[in-house]
């Protein structure tokens, strides 16, 4: 029998019953098998699926815990269609199977408030979670609007970044997209004021095939 | 036989031999263990080890595959000792096996230079590298410094969880830490000036445990 671990996407069946059966993909083989789908086959990915996506993002590291970040999730037809125009018209909008329109949220007080709310609910003690949200509250404040955005942005691609991986280790495809108008976004969703979209993660199943994957070698990116 | 795949690190031996060794975790786990380290043990990563997670930040996407980052290892303990006090004298500086510096690279010309070259040498099509290549030109023209150095940000955090997560799947330890001053980096480490620390990364073996993971429940992230 020839048991290559760590490819067997939901396979099951066959196998002795001492061996538990791989369904998810190991990380290196996410990453390398990862590529912006440039084309979705319109099947829908089950509810299911889609929530453990959305438990790897929600488990996402972020600077000071702080998780600045919401996600609205698109499934209607029409909504996307409407939204496509706003997204430089590209086809992964409309035959995506959910999309993930990732917001970045600048609103410091709340999710100061409500993180602080969270730990002394998980029992943290409470001169921890007075240190951890006074040392926020204090880095919040010594940044301009502008800069309060950016890294705002900046904690919210490592959440992106595990929807990507996330979404080829759970068996579907997925598309970073940053061609978008976030104005477009904010007014046809009613995205509140304090949150950005920052980037589209369109997630479905890939009707089409990985280019070569082009990288700048080790020599260059490392010094 | 109790055989856990996918928790088995660096196993080996005594396995019947039709079956693939697992010596990598899966996503889910890596994203689930994976935790800010508070104190490694001091112990030194093989460097083989550390090719492989360079290899996996290497392959992070980037928005029009641009790869905007730059990642400065740092060994010798006399230079982390230099950099302890421009890192809130945070501990694992010292006590880490390899020091991280994820720097941001906003030297776009250069970048989309380099990156026509190498789609060139992989034998893309030459009307899709200047279609690319323009494409690039446009969208960093269209920012102002301020807002290019925020993307290259935003960019770099992305390679920046791919360590994070690929760190736990190979079997050693991160934290995430933003803490520090980037300009005495820059001076003490003489980073040329299109590139900007935007994040530390020290890598190691945990000498601590995780705490309880804290996250926002999905009603409060998904709308």
């Amino acid at each position: 029998m020839a048991f290559f671990i760590g490819n067997v996407l939901d396979s099951g069946g066959g196998l002795s019953d001492h061996i538990t059966v791989v369904t998810k993909m190991q990380f290196a083989e996410c990453v390398m098998q990862r590529y912006a789908t440039k084309k979705f086959d319109g099947r829908t990915i089950p509810e299911a699926k889609v929530n453990e996506l959305l438990e790897l993002v929600r488990y996402s590291a972020s600077a000071l815990n702080l998780q600045p970040w919401k996600i609205k999730v698109i499934t209607d037809k029409k909504v996307k269609e409407q939204l496509r125009p706003a997204s430089n018209n590209q086809e992964q909008i409309t035959t995506c199977s959910h999309l993930l329109v990732f917001c970045a949220d600048a609103d410091y007080d709340s999710l100061i408030k409500r993180l602080g709310a969270l730990m002394k609910a998980n029992h943290v003690p409470a001169e921890i979670v007075e240190k951890v949200t006074g040392m926020a509250a204090q880095f919040a404040g010594s940044m301009s609007k502008e800069q309060q955005a950016a890294w705002s942005q900046a904690q919210t691609y490592l959440a992106l970044g595990n929807a990507l991986n996330g979404a080829k280790s759970l068996g579907f495809d997925s598309c970073p997209m940053g061609g978008f108008d976030p104005k477009g976004y904010s007014r046809i969703l009613r995205i509140p004021a304090h949150l950005t979209p920052v980037m589209l993660c369109p997630i479905g199943y890939a009707a089409d095939k990985p280019g070569p994957k082009i990288r700048f070698p080790l020599s260059e990116i490392v010094f």
